[in-house]
């Protein structure tokens, strides 16, 4: 049983056990998603298939506290298996290369298990709608880890959208850019990104998988719509490269309103420049993944004020995703422990995770991804992303 | 005779004399142009044409402290006028609305004026090609306003540029975003601004002539290089209005860079928020005007730099165009003011400026926009820049 | 067993067992402590005496996982019962108010435990050294959290002095600035502040003890060395408020160099405003708790260069106390994991946790308040804090 | 005749005649002056004896436009001379070296001028008490050029708090930080500051004079108070130096409020770094020299709001000193502007300047310097100012 630290009510919870499939000792994701499960004590890490190399993995699940019955060699084995216990998992978690995500999703969700996924859910539009079709054929969720909405201050800003604190949507600019594929990809500090740069392992998509998916993301999801039309411009700058590292998409949006997505991994002097802007007929909202813990916000004709996590004028999801006090900062590591959390909280209550993406979201993804594809192939086209899905 | 005040060498100068037309005590532009003149004590004001109401335009010329007889009821009268003078003036500015500038410039020009004209230099694009031809034949200079080029972080972005601190272009972003067009035009708040929203006095674009053509002109002026193909979604996001208000173009570049232009008036939270970030296969460059002082560098696999002007790292253009030391902020004057001495430096030396845009950036800036507007038209298809010159 | 999620070479950990009292439903930094403690899952808790209330204090316990024979109405029958298990706690961690740090710590040492105790050490500097001569009476270790060493940027500043990047110390400048006390005690939003206002819990001081100790600390942190003398000027700003709640404290040290304090907690506009300024004959460093990822180095005559937590130019303390990559923000819990984390490597190393402050640092701490007040007391003259040691 | 370009009414003035007395080629602030002068057409410069080379001074004037018989070898003649002239200067400016700001001054008066007076004000209390006379006895006026005073946010933060925006006052932070005196004094690129460094030419202080007292009268102008009591440390931190080059001062005002200024001019990565922040019972409000366009604003309670010089929220007198639109930065030049351009309303008014310091602000900055001396004479204890006076 552990308790809801943030709340000074005494609340019990029903500690749930979480299975992982990837994540074994040379992946970031996979540290990430164990520390998100652990800041709020609501998981138990019970179960794990973590590596592509056996051994590697079954040393390493014994290693981070997995019982040696419960270290498995692949996913099949850990499913099968898994699936008979009495003591099973709750929730299964996928941080494996993208081309992995399709399959252990499926084979999850059909043997009874929730499913915690890292983004792009799957490599093609196809699987994503399978996929989709799979959650309301088990009644089973898939939990999509888009981190950024997991941030107080984004989903701060979606409810002051929905509450009509912008007006009427006008302009949406996303940019997601980052420095670390800029040098050739036979530079040596290269090496980790290279599954993504493989379209086997990544899907045809460079960045336009890796962060152009998270950027049309937190677009919907502070928006509150998806655009009905897309024009992708997609480039390998880096010379040699097989995939795009480099994705400009224009957005039109059905009420006339319009974006822009820039996402691009090469451009140097850029860590994980992530930003949203927002504007509607009276007001404007801004929030910098950097600086995570500000939204800026401005009613048209007002001065510009600056919102900060827990404290004055925030929105209940933006109190209720705070831990500590405004001004102790909060990042990235927390955010992605309220999208643990909210699982928990969903799985528990047996109910949907509203500010978490679901399968839906995640075919929203692909098909943002296979419109810009198409776009782009076709020379920079408009495509409709509505006849997509 | 003036002085150059940042000199340590006793200079003396030939102090210009300037006409002026448009500028009227309503206009805005008029005494920022004035202003700048003065800052360098290089210019003295001597003939003025300032205002469509004439008796309104010699009273305010006498009281700027032109002599009433050089007060004129319109640029034909004085342009005929100054021209058969002994001490007739060096150069005429050129303040008016849009569509005016071609037929002043023009007749100046002929009239053996140089000529110092706000942009967009014409509303069409034949028309500019006409001044270009007509500058050439007369042998005369038109420097055209493009304020942000005077900035000497925005020069010294250029230098670096040139001497290959960012290594080979990869990506160009430039945003130009502004709310004061925000509310519906009947807004008695917005009336200032009507001629820009008349297609008659403004051209055929709004925001793509009005902020596009700064934000082109920058992205070129600093990058050396033009792109050859763009794609535009221009919009009126404020119903019911003529022009476009909200423009974003996609660049293409010779060597397989990308690029991109932001430019909107109806962004809640933005004043003057233009920006530059330039990249290539070694470094990136980033600039905000509204913080002008401020040059972001970054080697690749460096820290960010922050340079600041007249400090170190400083390149001989930046501190060329800085009057005061480093941190002592010098602002939308100074670097106007900086147009302004280089074309009295340019004048005075009969030579070419070659920091001030000049009637081919005008052209430029005026196939840039009819290319714009061609693309929008179209739908929103790649359209080649280089059929338009 | 445990694994630091950091390393990519499989490591395990004995899981440190760990008690706590303090930290009740109703305290904001019991749940910080839990959540650093789980971080790194370095740690399983295990018994507890969290409330002075003692119902509500064992239902909390249970509530948060804590087998309900081991949650205890009070301190003193936790420390007796526990110290005769065989599963005893490695460590007691203490986040009571200020009056009983001294007692619950020394009980726990001499029982035989190792103790994470909050800051300030003690309330008065005579129990401060009594403490001291305990953690060397007993070799047990008493671990002090002074949150803001734990950042990796506060580390690389300390390693970066150490090693010269500055040259010879000439200047400190720490700021603490909140505003969370701006509002008078009857204020029933400033409820939860009641026991730091009250000086028979909070003891003599109050943001001389409360953040001002947290300042000294930093201070000393980062140069590596303490002042020898100091003049204070303390203040209840507030009117009617028993205790300080700005305080200015001058600095000098051996050297020559000088320094000063501020801290306060009724200034509008500050959340958790601490700073760090320290500045060298070569160079200067500086950091802003509220943007705990970027340290500012300026070596003397180049430009200011922006340091990003795990980005280049990082000292390897500040890799080894990061999670994550750059520009994924860690925050202040990460920071207080850092010390957590610390501390568990060194009880299971039985070696000193050389970045984690200890009884000697709570010693100087203690005693840079009693010298703070009797410089205010005296009426603002200079106190040598060599003598008070 | 000129107009002020900011109004669109139509207003002429007569052009103000201007003397100047030091601002020789090789000067930095001269230039400043001169360029202030010009920027809003208000003044024309006459006469100067501009150097202590008069053969470089009668070139240099001459060079800037100066009539040869109007360039006088020293300020002896130039007073004499121009006082009987039919067309003398309404106003001397002084831009010497300090130690002659008073003679200077006291003669200009006397003469019958206006004087426009750089700080400070004179090298001793007594002088500047003088001098405050003198201006009592000849009903000139003494504009002191405490440059910061003309940035419009300053103004706009007077005005605030004179209007109650802040409640009653609790504390002042003046910061006034620069590096460009960091290295030693025997350095090459140090010369330009050699007389600063020499007490025979700066009078006694060093940044306490130089930078203190701007720092001084910054938070006099915007408190609107001084305070009753300081307590001074001031430091040669750069070996070998015979002044101080850091200052730490203590505040305490008659109404318990408390305050601190640090001026330093060794400290590393520091330009002008000049910042106030004054809050109280009910806000705070937070200015940077480096950024002067913004003013941060909050109310106790609210959310922190920017105020943007000529934008929203804008009080009186900081329209009253903008002349362009919000975001299209204006700086240090056009704030000297400021002070030119009140000094010549006032002059053509016959009124006082309420928003330019004058002489008795002169005698507060002295006695502040003086004070400051005497308290770190004595060791570091309290001084009455008042006493001083």
């Amino acid at each position: 049983m552990a308790l809801n630290d943030t709340n000074m009510q005494i609340q019990s919870h029903r500690k749930l056990k979480l299975g992982m499939v990837g994540g074994g000792v040379t992946a970031f994701i996979g540290g990430v998603h164990r520390i998100a499960s652990r800041i709020d004590d609501r998981y138990e890490l019970v179960a794990g298939a973590l590596d592509n190399d056996p051994e590697r993995g079954k040393a390493f699940a014994v290693a981070i506290g997995i019982a040696p019955d419960r270290a498995y060699d692949n996913y099949e084995d850990m499913i099968k298996a898994e699936a008979s216990r009495e003591d099973k998992p709750d929730v299964i978690a996928i941080v494996t290369p993208n081309f992995l995500h399709y399959p252990v999703a499926k084979a999850a969700l059909e043997a009874g298990f929730h499913v915690i996924c890292e983004k792009p859910m799957t490599t093609s539009l196809d699987d994503a709608k399978v996929l989709a079709e799979t959650v309301k054929k088990t009644g089973k969720t898939l939990f999509l880890t888009h981190t950024y909405t997991g941030y107080p201050m984004v989903r701060q800003a979606r409810e002051m959208v929905a509450n009509g604190a912008i007006g009427e949507l006008r302009r949406v600019q996303v940019e997601y850019a980052q420095d670390w594929l800029a040098a050739p990809d036979e530079d040596p500090e290269a090496a980790s990104a290279n599954w993504r740069n493989d379209p086997k392992k990544a899907g045809q998509g460079g960045a336009i998988g890796d962060i152009g998916t998270h950027s049309y993301n937190l677009a919907a999801f502070v928006a509150g719509v998806e655009p009905t039309e897309i024009l992708a411009e997609l480039t390998a700058l880096v010379p040699g490269r097989q995939v795009d590292d480099d994705a400009s998409i224009l957005l039109r949006y059905a009420n006339g309103a319009k974006g822009s997505i820039w996402a691009s991994q090469v451009v140097a002097g850029n860590g994980n420049n992530l930003s949203l802007r927002i504007y509607g007929s009276t007001g404007g909202l801004e929030w910098w993944q950097e600086k995570p813990e500000e939204l800026w916000y401005t009613p048209l004709g007002e001065p510009r004020r600056l919102l900060r996590r827990n404290g004055v004028e925030n929105t209940p999801a933006a109190v209720a995703g705070s831990r500590i006090p405004a001004a102790h900062p909060e990042g990235y590591l927390e955010a992605f422990a309220n999208i643990y959390r909210d699982a928990a909280d969903a799985i528990e209550a047996n109910e949907a995770a509203v500010l978490v993406p679901n399968a839906d979201d995640g075919v929203s993804g692909l098909a943002f991804v296979e419109a810009s594809l198409e776009s782009s192939a076709k020379g920079g086209v408009w495509v409709s992303l509505k006849e997509k899905k």
